[in-house]
């Protein structure tokens, strides 16, 4: 925290730190950018790899103070813990493997928490996580990017509201072509090789990345628990360990039922996060890909087509647009969203104002648990013959 | 069949019966149109309906001798075996369950078969009739719509040519929305109270109507055989007793796996028909309603759009194409090529010539007996409680 | 006229003959194809061929009489003007310089006439078959194939109701890319030899085709006049006389504005008719090769996508849909839909029953007349130097 | 400039001020944000408002020092001119009629320009201000947003290597529906009041606003130059002064032509720039509202859509893209790519580097001197009665 004193007000900074995200590692970049949009946290501290001299380069291009550039993350959660101007919040962006130990160091350290998803690698870890940011009673989000789509949180809201009463089904997919070739073996396709190792990766691969955007996506969008699910993860590219490809059969409690597919080797799909879902007087479909418009059927009334900006959103999905309509939103303002969610409750706590839903409005340890039990449910399904297994 | 002499030339004209389609049925209306879109076989004969009266009123109306409008499929069968005019082949459009007893009735009396789908209303029936057929040396065909749509040949061929290498993945879908509501409640909702009644529908209503198109269709195209599946079938609609959405996942012979979507409750889709097939070199997506057109995706290349009449079809899809790039085709042509092939072969044989494969492209009681069978597979699978079921 | 009495009624058989049509001719095919759609005409005489062999092995194939198979439109026309069961109408699908004597030789035996577009090849000729065929109290239909389409005609109804309040603005364009190479070098294509010719084609190639298709259609949907236009042919093609690509801006009565573009050199557009209509409530968009919906918005609502079939349309369209939603339609049913109006009208009159508006409801030489002149116009302005020229 | 030492090496930060962007204005915080994305310039210095008061409150929020909050524009310039640590350039979102004389205060104290679009309300004063820019040898860009879309760019190179071979048509539009209803009469509606006043906005609105966006993008696109047009503006909107709606032909030196179309009153359209360019091989189109992809179509090929991130481009395309395929860029990034070119030649010219032409590619002055003339020359057309004016 920094304070300035101009005017005679005290302006409020908050800073932030980074453990992982040097070396050309795409996501660290993100989540800086994504901050960057808005202006409304600033970097001051950094461990952004094991090298030192890596993090000393790193550091200095974002223009960083030498002293606040560490050589491990313990050193870093120490000392930024016991700085009067230490960071607020620590973004995690080093390997999953890495996230347990690393929050839980900032945790103790009394440091809130930003960290990429998987939360962790097992589902143990991170109720441990959820437990100690509550105790601690440190503010914790888990960077599932997509709930942070405008058109999404329309979405959500309009099922809370019984826009299309009650959900029957669900169709959600995740297809992606990127490993479609077995490029793990060249070994300078680094992000292919860890993907595909277990022992980086854990128990799944295509499951693990991004079949659990669409849990966290559909849990986010319509409330529903999963009940039971039958997984079947085919291993398809030569020489493959892990999944590269799953079906999975889904019942919810209550009744509904739906089906999810995600793929890395779905040639013609780039990045084709979708959600179809059908209630009892109407649906609502979303593709991240055009992610600024919701196609809404209801009963007897011609399809529509919303657009973000120009057609009516619910206050909180309208709180989150940064451009008019026909101005395209994307990836990062996604990203964006969620830091932004995180850093206003950040500073209303700061403020000692009491934090409302809305300002709660960012994934947190418990979808990174349900997400990690997620994966474990489905490896469980397939390794036993693709049966239902109860949640 | 009737001889014409005129310039000296003999001009063969196929001839053709219909039982059922009267009353205002929609598919013996669409099946007349179909071949009069085509102008190849001309309507002589019918037994349009149970009631005498109904009959005479449709043949008048369509011009018929009167001498030829029977009072039952019996009568008609035999007293067209007979004629040395009599009609070369039998459209069957009447229910479902009787499919069975009339098909058999014109086989025996040496009369040529196009049957509506479900061949009939199980395996073992469907396989009398194949018996039969191939004793009597007919001509059989099952009108499975879809594969007679043009881009659906043209993806077939190019699976065949191993254009898009071995297939992985397939998904197909067929969602609909007509009985999101329970509008068979209305008695005089007549479709929607059959459709939903298993003494006049069988085993299944979703899988049975619109999950065996896709049956058939993935299995056309692709030429892929089902060695197991695994199928939830739901029944959402108050009341239901039949299944109104299916999600069916598949596994093939060969190790390739798929997944089977169709709903009779997906508000906001009319009849939506469509496939993705993902292989090792490239993918081919094609829907039904927009159907003049495939999305097809090499490795490593932009996806294409290939359009009807401008881009370069095989042979035999460019063979049944009937207007130029941009002029759409639709439902009606998807039929009458289907009727096109089989009345061209009819041709073929009473010319004495040898017929090719080409000659037979059109749906035959063997993919009658794979749908029946299908649809079996998929509510036994069900009824034991969503668990795997082999072929 | 072909009377027939079976159960005591008297059905009526309205028949029709062809002039033009025979070797190989799409265009003839597409109008029997159109009406075997429906089966509501039968073919019963046709002059397909200057060449007499031609016009008798084109006859034969579509069985019919020798008798009624003739050497010229003269005799065809006296003939069938004596006969008591001559020809109900004429289909004139011969080249447009013919369509002025064919057309007038059977108006003066006392034919009805459908007449391929455009009428005539001058505005005069056209006002010559318009007043005979008034004073001869017979039919005349000229097939401007896309008001046909289902969802123009709903279109203009929900213009003429007022739904999308005063029109303002009117975006229409026809582009099409089959002659973007001089592939009329080439003697073998005849197609575009013709059309490239002034000897054959007339004044105008792009705007006597397609642009008149866009005059028309624009027309028929909006009721608008135009008052002037400044119209730009250009001639881009290696070696053209006439023109290939055209801009037309126009000015309307009343004054709404609009602009026009059609062309033949714009690759990657198969047969890619639209318009777009803004008034001061809303705005239509339709496109022909998505010819079964229609794209709606009104002020400060969601755009809305109608379905044909599916979303409620106004009577008179509703009536001429042959197929539920989703089973789409195309080129063969907007065609089909202009000789079930006029059959139905003649069918009609016939019976001495009064016609409504809606049972003439297809093109007529009122809307020849207005075709011929609007290619006039566009010559005259750009050959003045694209300047504006009043109609 | 802010130097830093750190370990050794030293590190340049670009600084910058802002003219304008306060009060809630829109286009500051978008500015603002565009840079932020990026990180690569810092705001050190601002006169955000004739009002001193709220000059001092955007600052403090921006966490500016008040010394480098200013008072006047002037005062601005003269202040940071003199500063050893003054801007190395300003931003000037002011409103349009201040363009020119802040701009001339900026370059005349040695201060590096970017400045929003239209560059000045005419002709002369843009042509003064790229003089004295060159005098100054100071770089100077105008931020025409969409030239920095990541597809656009790739256009242009595919253009400028002949892959569409030479350019014969182009249909440019750019539909909004904003100004449907005539909302400037309610004084509330600022940005529809200011935008239809002639006195604030100058000789045209809809041209002047989104028309000059259209010439801007194809002549960077095409490189075509405008020889003479003919300007249709319509005053559509009930009590409108300046134009809503325009429709303008287009002739280009060596013989192409386009025509573009631009609107405020297009009900359905959000912000729908778009451009299609066809060429004697190939054609080429794109939509900012789906800016992500290309749609390529060469001669007797299948229609390609190129996806951003996933086909090849360019390497000037490609070094612009932040993320891969299937993650959206949109606005933002748009402008981002704008200024990180811009602040990218600002530091190597600073480090003595030369600057190629990539390092240049953003707007200039002389795209700026051009969007006025066009304005100006759409205008003399129309008002000289919608006829031909040269250029």
């Amino acid at each position: 925290m920094i304070e300035a004193s101009k005017t005679g007000q005290k302006i409020e900074i908050i800073t932030y730190g980074m453990v992982g995200g040097g070396g050309g590692a795409f996501i660290g970049d993100v989540h800086r950018r994504a901050i960057g949009l808005d202006g409304k946290a600033v970097l001051t501290a950094g461990c952004f790899s094991r090298s030192r001299d890596k993090t000393l380069a790193v550091g200095e291009n974002l223009h960083l103070d030498n002293e606040r550039l560490y050589t491990s993350y313990t050193e870093m959660a120490e000392a930024e813990g016991k700085r009067d101007d230490g960071i607020d919040f620590v973004s995690i962006v080093a390997p999953n493997n890495t996230h347990f130990p690393v929050a839980k160091a900032f945790l103790e350290n009394g440091i809130n928490i930003v960290c990429e998803k998987p939360l962790t690698t097992n589902a143990d870890e991170a109720e441990q996580l959820a437990a100690l940011a509550a105790k601690k009673d440190l503010l914790f989000c888990v960077t599932y990017t997509y709930t942070g789509c405008t058109a999404v949180k329309q979405a959500k809201e309009m099922i809370e509201r019984g826009e299309i009463g009650d959900i029957r089904f669900v169709h959600a997919e995740y297809p992606q072509e990127w490993l479609a070739e077995s490029i793990e073996k060249n070994p300078d396709n680094k992000q292919a090789v860890w993907r595909t190792d277990p022992k980086q990766t854990g128990i799944s691969n295509c499951v693990g990345d991004i079949g659990s955007h669409i849990e966290n996506l559909v849990s986010y969008v319509t409330g529903l628990e999963i009940e039971s699910l039958c997984a079947r993860l085919d291993k398809i590219g030569e020489g493959r360990i892990l999944d590269d490809n799953a079906t999975i059969m889904v019942n919810y409690k209550g009744g509904a039922t739906g089906v999810y597919w995600s793929s890395q080797i779905a040639i013609g799909h780039d990045n084709d996060l979708s959600f179809r879902i059908y209630g009892s007087k109407g649906s609502i479909v979303w593709r991240q890909e055009t992610q600024n418009y919701l196609k809404v059927t209801y009963l007897d009334k011609p399809t529509q087509t919303l657009s973000r900006g120009r057609d009516s959103f619910f206050p909180r999905a309208a709180s989150v647009c940064r451009t008019p309509a026909g101005h395209p939103e994307g990836y990062f303002e996604a990203f964006a969203t969620i830091y932004s969610t995180f850093i206003g409750a950040l500073a209303k706590k700061k403020a000692g104002e009491k934090l409302t839903g809305d300002d709660l409005d960012f994934p947190t340890p418990a979808d990174g648990i349900q997400g990690v039990r997620f994966i474990e449910k489905c490896v469980e399904s397939s390794e036993k013959g693709v049966v239902w297994v109860d949640y």
